[in-house]
């Protein structure tokens, strides 16, 4: 881990002295003391490009909720449960020259703070949940007034009418890519090794041949570490 | 694996010839396709105790939720997501001479079944969320009325009131023992490698020390060969 961290921080590559900041995994969202509310995301697609940030020389800091795939070396990880506590780590993090949102934040939390275990009450009746929606961290930094990063990449897992639903999420949240992909179970990219992505910018939608994440990841890289330079 | 198969398959322990069933686990509820909800669980009580069966001799069908700890060696292992899912592995494994439930059974699950991801209307307005009970496997095995395994043994994790709860919820659901625990995040037990627990069973209430998971589960395991040997 160390020798990671050293070879990251002496990597001559095209995004030395660039901080780049990554979100990764799911988060939970606690309706009691023993349940929650949970993306399914495992954080390889994460994990795999703020791998390949650092190895083009990027200083990365890795902001993941609970993923199942432990998080890359020479990075700087910063670990959360919720989508609050996300958003704060992000805030935190900055100023930044990118930020990268690939992870599957939830949209809603509970509304009311439940201390105890909610109990069945013997009526046979389900508790009514009430939800509040979470705040959006993808807008809400890619409309920054001040300090924005110059390049706000988001990511939409959708599971239909992919392109239509990424092209409209950008000019929605205001950031500059949307990196798309199909999570329908059929696919198998949840919890896989590949993904099949369509990265939307304001050139139009660039649809990838399924790949490796890690080849995902290294080529997204790549594009960023180009922006950048521009 | 296989040599721990075979330990298990000639171990002469005072459970050779009994079948045990014993869940573990959390239930992952879906949703949608890439929303759920869970119970926190790692599932380290169940195993340890499905482990500890094991070497007293026991043949154990181990029926697991998505745990973040992997099944014991030299049991049959049977993997589910959902409550109702695990009530039919169980129903499918019974007979047995005893059924240990250390699963954290979700509740109640999604009253609809959401094939596409729900989308966020743009109102801010949080969507409304309907919930159904999930079937009951304690109380559907222990209120059985033919082919009921001997013993029937529940567990009840509680935020307050442990022993009281605890008592009521063996009455209610008609098993022989419940293992209750106090699960408050200040005990640390959730995901911790020991445990506190008071066993119920018609002859009261029984507080045990602190110990090691592992620990628990022997002394469980023992006093389960003490009641089949009656």
């Amino acid at each position: 881990e160390i020798v990671a961290a050293v070879e990251a921080a002496l990597a001559d590559g095209p995004l030395k002295g660039r901080h780049i900041v990554v979100t990764s995994g799911p988060t939970h969202e606690p309706i009691d003391p023993v349940r929650y509310i949970a993306n399914r995301s495992s954080g390889a697609q994460g994990t795999a490009l703020a791998r390949a940030l650092a190895a083009l020389g990027a200083d990365v800091t890795f902001v993941t909720g609970p993923a199942t795939v432990p998080p890359p070396d020479g990075v700087k990880v910063v670990k959360v449960q919720t989508a609050r506590e996300m958003l704060a780590a992000v805030q935190t993090a900055l100023p930044a020259d990118a930020a990268v949102f690939a992870a599957a934040v939830a949209d809603w939390r509970m509304a009311e703070d439940h201390g105890q275990k909610i109990k069945k009450d013997g009526s046979g009746a389900p508790p009514v949940l009430s939800f509040a929606e979470n705040p959006d961290i993808l807008a809400t930094v890619s409309q920054m007034k001040t300090g924005r990063p110059k390049l706000v990449v988001g990511f939409a897992a959708e599971t239909e009418k992919v392109e239509a639903h990424a092209t409209a999420k950008r000019q929605r949240k205001g950031c500059d890519w949307i990196v798309a992909n199909d999570v329908s179970p059929v696919t198998g990219i949840m919890g896989g090794d590949e993904n099949a992505v369509v990265l939307i910018t304001d050139a139009g939608a660039d649809r990838w041949p399924r790949m490796r994440k890690s080849l995902v990841a290294n080529r997204l890289a790549e594009l960023i570490a180009e922006a950048l330079a521009q």
